[in-house]
């Protein structure tokens, strides 16, 4: 009997290593499938944001899921976005930075995860007319997205904030009008955003859309002109997929999409 | 010793039990994360197609695990692709279908999972220009994709299939001039699409783009006109998000999608 004991013993053992083992295998099995990290995710389109379609419809813990670096509001269009190395800033218009919580919605974002596929160095100075253009055209190819990052001393950056709105939403036009600005020199921080091709008008800000957040997080926001040092390092991540939410309630079901808004669009943003 | 034998025996049956329910529960719990089902999928866009950008980039292996439904073409432009519960028929110049192989390749296609959430009545026979037309305006919202599904005996049915092209590859404008067009009278079978917001322009067909396969599955292609009999059962999958996968390299990279290819795209679709 003791040796039967013994057995059925070692079998028990046998059983827990087994299950133990199986549920190890779960564990490492049954977690989620790796997100895409070439993948360039925008919550709602630019010209819905233009019309005032202001509702944050996507919390910033789901957006986070999609990508640790990026621009873009919240809800209420309540200040600029900026999301780098995971953490989710709020430039407000009172020329604050803000740590969000998860809670707090977007009604307009694009995050991607940033890994360094390119680097162009800049040159000569450029404004920012100058480096959308030149450093457009020293793009491999002007018809994919990319991911831009850039850090640097700037001797000029000029952010904007716009300050939260109230229903009935104004038109982005509107509500830029009450935006505060700031000035500062020679800040370092890093410059964070996208490059779209031609073939994004009405769904995104074509071509360069740039925020700035400082490197002691203290100051930050949409850059409507900055100074680019001489031979700055410019940093792309080639992102060729594209992934889009669109709301699928409240304004954004009735605005007017069809008009094309793209010069509206070149006055507010630059 | 018979005895321990038998416990021994008893204890391996539970470990091979225990082993084959780990197996078993790894089949069920290790199959990749569940697709978003509600996203409209697309290879490339329109207007590089309209441009000759016509090599294949994704094989249909691939496309097939973004969805089970959709429509699009193949490598070199070569016929019309209908994919019908997980099917991946090529409706080819000749006038024939043919089931194709997974690893035949596309440059732009356009996939989803079809989960019916909506149904809406046609009411009077229309040809396509009128159901396009009244079947938009009847949509929830126009700001929408939506993937479409009809089936009927369609009295008249006139649909087109383009032959291969050869390289350098023509403007899909002058391809079409040789596509071969089939007229059929009382046939059944699935109309297979999706309807687009205005804001796709230069990603892909606007509004209504639809393809046809009879139910005996011998004849298809893109839909240039038809007639929808009375009172027709049209389903509708509401998808609000999007994703697209551009080119990487290829003609894509270097093709002008600058300019407005609308007008010319409506001449070639209808």
């Amino acid at each position: 009997m003791e040796s039967q004991k013994f057995l059925l013993g070692i079998a028990l053992a046998i059983v827990l290593v087994f299950s133990g083992a199986s549920v190890y295998t779960h564990f490492v099995k049954a977690v989620p499938a790796p997100v895409d990290r070439e993948t360039f995710y925008q919550v709602s389109t630019i010209d819905a944001l233009m019309q005032g379609v202001d509702d944050g419809i996507q919390p910033v813990a789901e957006l986070k899921k999609h990508g640790d670096f990026g621009i873009g509001t919240f809800d209420a269009l309540d200040g600029e976005m900026i999301v780098l190395d995971g953490v989710v800033y709020q430039a407000k218009a009172d020329g604050h930075i803000y740590q969000v919580a998860d809670n707090l919605t977007t009604p307009f974002a694009t995050v991607t995860y940033f890994d360094k596929d390119l680097t162009i160095i800049t040159g000569q100075p450029m404004n920012l007319s100058v480096f959308s253009s030149v450093m457009g055209d020293r793009l491999p190819t002007g018809n994919m997205i990319y991911a831009v990052r850039m850090h640097a001393t700037f001797p000029s950056m000029i952010v904007r904030a716009i300050p939260a709105q109230h229903k009935p939403y104004p038109t982005l036009a509107e509500a830029s009008k009450n935006q505060s600005v700031y000035s500062y020199t020679d800040t370092t921080g890093t410059v964070i955003g996208f490059y779209t091709p031609v073939f994004f008008k009405g769904l995104d800000v074509v071509g360069y859309h740039l925020h700035f957040i400082s490197d002691d997080r203290q100051t930050g926001g949409h850059i409507l002109d900055f100074t680019v040092p001489a031979n700055t390092t410019v940093e792309y991540d080639i992102t060729p997929g594209f992934t889009m939410a669109l709301p699928t309630s409240g304004d954004f079901t009735g605005v007017n999409l069809s008009q094309d808004q793209s010069r509206d669009l070149a006055k507010i943003e630059k």
